[in-house]
């Protein structure tokens, strides 16, 4: 998907909501798991509840790879579900060095290789240029660095302290010489609203993927305040608390109306 | 794997060759295209002709990903095939929050789960401790941490300096504390060898998975003189050089005296 088709469907739903489909066989629905493939009935079912206040799934690719090929078909044919005016990420944080990383955007980008294609990956910058760049070398496909992520360890090193830059900030201005705001996002999360500022100065324009609210108890309203832009420039994601709003057989009704709570916060945004 | 038994597995074969099957299937010889499942097919026969003179596969797990539902059938039959012998290193440089993270560990390390099984997985460290433990909670299971890559791009982020430590030195100085040279490893590049003397410095028990030998430049020679501690401490990682040695039907045998040759320049260090 082009950014032009990304903003306008945005401004189209007043959404910039993310849904995450981290499906996890052990907490959906009992009288679910009777199906063929509970996992892929699950996710149709959230998909048809939710698509109408989202912009964008993300599917957390080691929710599927830890039930091996059968987590690869339920994959598979959720990413081949979901709506075409969507922006489909694969939550895959990969990156290597060059020649392999070339081989996980195949995977990823590359319908007649893997079976699969989705709109943008998630990279670990860990590895330098030659672990991002081969992502950002297909058509209207992204790639989303890592920056300042959302859980516990996250300080553990992104903080590192060069010459006053962290190393996030190091990431963010070395990485977006790679490509441009056309092809690549950052993750910044949203248990520290504090850095969206420091973010925004170094990539104004680039649209930002940010996890954390919800259960990880970041803010959508103190995010939204900090990181918006002309575009808006965010997707916010929220996984555990749409789709397992409900554990029972009312469980795709609950997910719609979370999601549509928060698209409701959002719209005011637009 | 445990330490006690991977140690004797180099001393009884004299060896601390890890054989990379990094499988390409546009690069195998053609008439291997014709079998039902190609890409197993060459390793298995690579298996055969090598697995004297090494103590280690390492599977790159992207090269099996980018063939889809394909090329996880083709992982999990390579790591079937495997003697018990060998350490199985899943070469995913995976990591995530921490629940996400153990879903991968599951991926890994949990063949009920996922099918296969494997002795240890490669770790990137950006997210921090509760990233990589999750790894570590498996019996006899090992994260291998990426500290000093071979890539080019590898000193764009991992030579960043504070207080006259690079952020790879905080790496293996932070998370040598999260387990132990039982259950954690790390990968320092061949192509870095000035490097080992600082690694040692910070982990002389740990051993080092080293990539980066043969396609890549790095010397042996070199990085053994550096980085071998008493239980030799070092599995040294090739991959092209070895499975690509030739292109033709005798590919097999020509891997395996690859493979001897280095065992042979392995020997002189026990």
């Amino acid at each position: 998907m082009t950014r032009k088709d990304l903003v306008s469907n945005l401004f189209k739903k007043k959404s910039f909501l993310c849904v995450g489909l981290d499906t996890d066989i052990h907490k959906i629905p009992r009288h679910l798991l009777q199906a063929d493939d509970p996992v892929f009935e699950f996710n149709k079912a959230i998909i048809d509840a939710t698509q109408h206040y989202c912009v964008s799934y993300k599917l957390n690719t080691a929710f599927y790879e830890s039930m091996g090929i059968k987590g690869w078909q339920s994959m598979i044919k959720t990413i081949n579900y979901i709506p075409s005016d969507q922006f489909i990420i694969a939550d895959a944080k990969r990156g290597d060095i060059g020649n392999t990383s070339t081989m996980y955007a195949k995977t990823f980008f590359d319908k007649t290789s893997s079976g699969m294609s989705v709109d943008a990956v998630t990279v670990n910058p860990y590895m330098g240029a030659d672990s991002v760049k081969p992502f950002l070398e297909f058509d209207s496909k992204w790639a989303i660095i890592l920056a300042h992520t959302s859980n516990s360890g996250s300080n553990d090193f992104q903080l590192m302290q060069e010459k006053n830059e962290s190393l996030f900030e190091r990431v963010l201005r070395i990485s977006k010489t790679w490509g441009s705001p056309e092809n690549t996002m950052y993750v910044v999360g949203a248990t520290h609203p504090e850095t969206f500022k420091q973010v925004r100065n170094i990539v104004p324009e680039h649209f930002l993927l940010v996890p954390g609210i919800g259960a990880q108890g970041g803010s959508l309203h103190d995010v939204v305040v900090q990181g918006i832009n002309k575009d808006i420039g965010l997707l916010i994601n929220s996984s555990r608390q749409i789709i397992y709003a409900s554990g029972e057989t009312d469980f795709d009704k609950a997910a719609g109306e979370e999601a549509e709570k928060l698209q409701q916060e959002m719209q005011h945004f637009f």
